[in-house]
């Protein structure tokens, strides 16, 4: 394959929490990613597709050490001096980068100082997270017109929120809404909209954190307080939300909810967390085992002085062949040798080596 | 790996035509489906994720053959069918199954039919078409809230257009509009949105086949027509438009607007097709090349017959092996037999298959 141009950025949408929501091409551009420069919204997994050489560069709102987050004219200019040294800059930003996300600004950055970019969407938490909940934006016979918005109050450089216009959406998709959701909501009633239209509010939407809160436009602040949520949440308010009486599928899957510490070795880890995912679990993965050779291999005699050699796992057939290349041999050493395995994955591994059991 | 559930279907977004912009867990799904019913935006590159032997339905609007296209009530039959014998169904639908897909209705139809469903969101075509055409939604200081609405006239079952509502959203994005793009671009004018509004319509986006026909909110039906744009198509009114002129980046890729026929023998194509569509060409697979065993090898002397085994290609390593496999042999066969190979996929495939080249 030719290989990617160097000297860029990628303004890539990690989706909108659940790490198999980013996109095929998303994935691969972290997979060949220099540095990754990333936001408190990126789930964790998704870095774990970056190589391990790559430098990581955490740009969220929220620091471990407390210290004061990276201003926005400092990430600009840590993308601009890594593209014009030749990198490939994956700019991980949650959801979409071009919807709420500062995305116009850091490519206009990027244009102004002619630094080649490229754009990669992602899903939208405003689609994704209401369709986790079984809140669908538009419905036949319900809802035709959806209006985003953000709740920021007047402090922000965006124009004022034009509310009456707002209000009069089928669906309203409020983000960063959470902490100004009893103003929002007032706007909205004032602006006409009858307080009884179903309203809601998703915490951690997409993630095995998820948590609904199932209202009306008028008692939804209420609901928020009573039952604690935090961000990041987004809100929906609209006829649709009340299809999710019927349309909710998310908290039916076998593992919903559930978090789930994975403790195999870490290179055979990401299938197994994969696997539990997609059952509707939050894999953590904790690698409690560590798979290393005992030194005894080093020490045996020529393949060829034992009559059978029986594998008993994956791991066994790796470390034999890890051992024939140190003793620059290969597979052919084993001419004469009988050969017996345990289980279909050592069985499988085996024929990755061209070898079959007797 | 647990086994996916069966009887059940995925309400898969395909994303908005380039197929690098499906999920991973769309991929993934789409890999391990027993039924794929897609619809006529779906890239025929996400078709052949689908296993061999998996069952396809097309349930778009425009069929070769000139006949009717599949009821709604068809379409949600079959995914009723396939799921209770079992099977795992994926229903591809372009975009967003969630935002203007009829994906609530066939969720509807699953839900109160008993039928397990699970939605997996696709990055939607308002936000991507948008994007490839350097367009943000939302922009600090240009644009912080968004309308979403559709061009159908009277005709549709849906609530008819608040237009003055839409009108007053900072940035409008108007799906299957470009028949009606006159009476839409009239009234959210009469509505009151200044006709000198910077608007786009954009067809076939994020594809090779993508235009972008650029102009105002009064003057785009005319610039359409001059343009001869077709559906499908998309309409983006707002002043994030005007960004376009510094955020564009996808016409200046390498290969952009280029359709590249692939010859490649077709288990070889996918990679290759891959790197075009990474270089933002276009590309179409046909293979004119089938790579058959010749019958000779069949006719070869034992291995051991040989001194040296002089590797060419990687195919031809397969053949070796798949001829030493035809006679129950395995890679010690080769043992005492000198090994060489032909460039560095050659040395990957003998390395595959547990051996090196002398």
């Amino acid at each position: 394959m030719p290989a990617l141009p160097s000297g860029v950025v990628y303004l890539v949408g990690a989706g909108p929490g659940d790490p198999g929501l980013i996109t095929r091409r998303g994935a691969d551009l972290l997979a060949r990613a220099d540095v990754v420069v990333y936001d408190g919204l990126a789930s964790p997994v998704l870095l774990r597709l970056a190589p391990p050489g790559c430098e990581r560069v955490y740009a969220g709102k929220k620091r471990a050490d407390g210290g004061e987050p990276m201003a926005q004219d400092a990430i600009e200019r840590v993308l601009i001096d890594r593209a014009r040294a030749g990198k490939r800059v994956v700019r991980l930003k949650g959801g979409d980068p071009f919807v709420f996300g500062r995305g116009a600004e850091e490519a206009g950055a990027l244009s102004a100082a002619g630094v080649r970019f490229e754009v990669v969407p992602g899903v939208s938490a405003a689609t994704a997270v209401a369709a986790y909940a079984g809140i669908p934006l538009t419905a036949r016979g319900v809802a035709s017109t959806v209006a985003f918005a953000t709740g920021h109050g007047a402090d922000d450089a965006s124009p004022a929120v034009d509310w009456p216009a707002v209000a009069r959406a089928d669906t309203i998709v409020l983000f960063m809404a959470l902490a100004t959701a009893g103003d929002c909501c007032a706007r909205l009633v004032a602006a006409g909209r009858d307080a009884a239209t179903p309203a809601a509010a998703i915490h951690w939407g997409t993630t095995a954190s998820q948590r609904v809160v199932v209202s009306t436009l008028g008692a939804l602040p209420d609901a928020i307080a009573a039952a604690g949520l935090r961000p990041p949440s987004l809100l929906v308010i609209g006829p649709v939300v009340a299809l999710r009486a019927s349309l909710g599928w998310f908290e039916g899957r076998p593992l919903a909810g559930a978090r789930v510490l994975v403790t195999r070795a870490a290179d055979q880890a990401e299938r197994f967390a994969h696997a539990i995912a997609e059952l509707g679990g939050d894999p953590l993965i904790a690698p409690l085992l560590r798979v290393v050779p005992t030194g005894d291999l080093e020490r045996a005699e020529p393949p060829s002085a034992y009559a059978w050699v029986v594998f008993t796992s994956a791991n066994a057939v790796d470390a034999t062949f890890a051992e024939l290349d140190r003793r620059g041999l290969d597979a052919r050493a084993l001419a004469g040798v009988r050969l017996a395995c345990v289980g279909g994955a050592t069985d499988a591994a085996l024929a990755r080596r061209g070898l079959r059991a007797d």
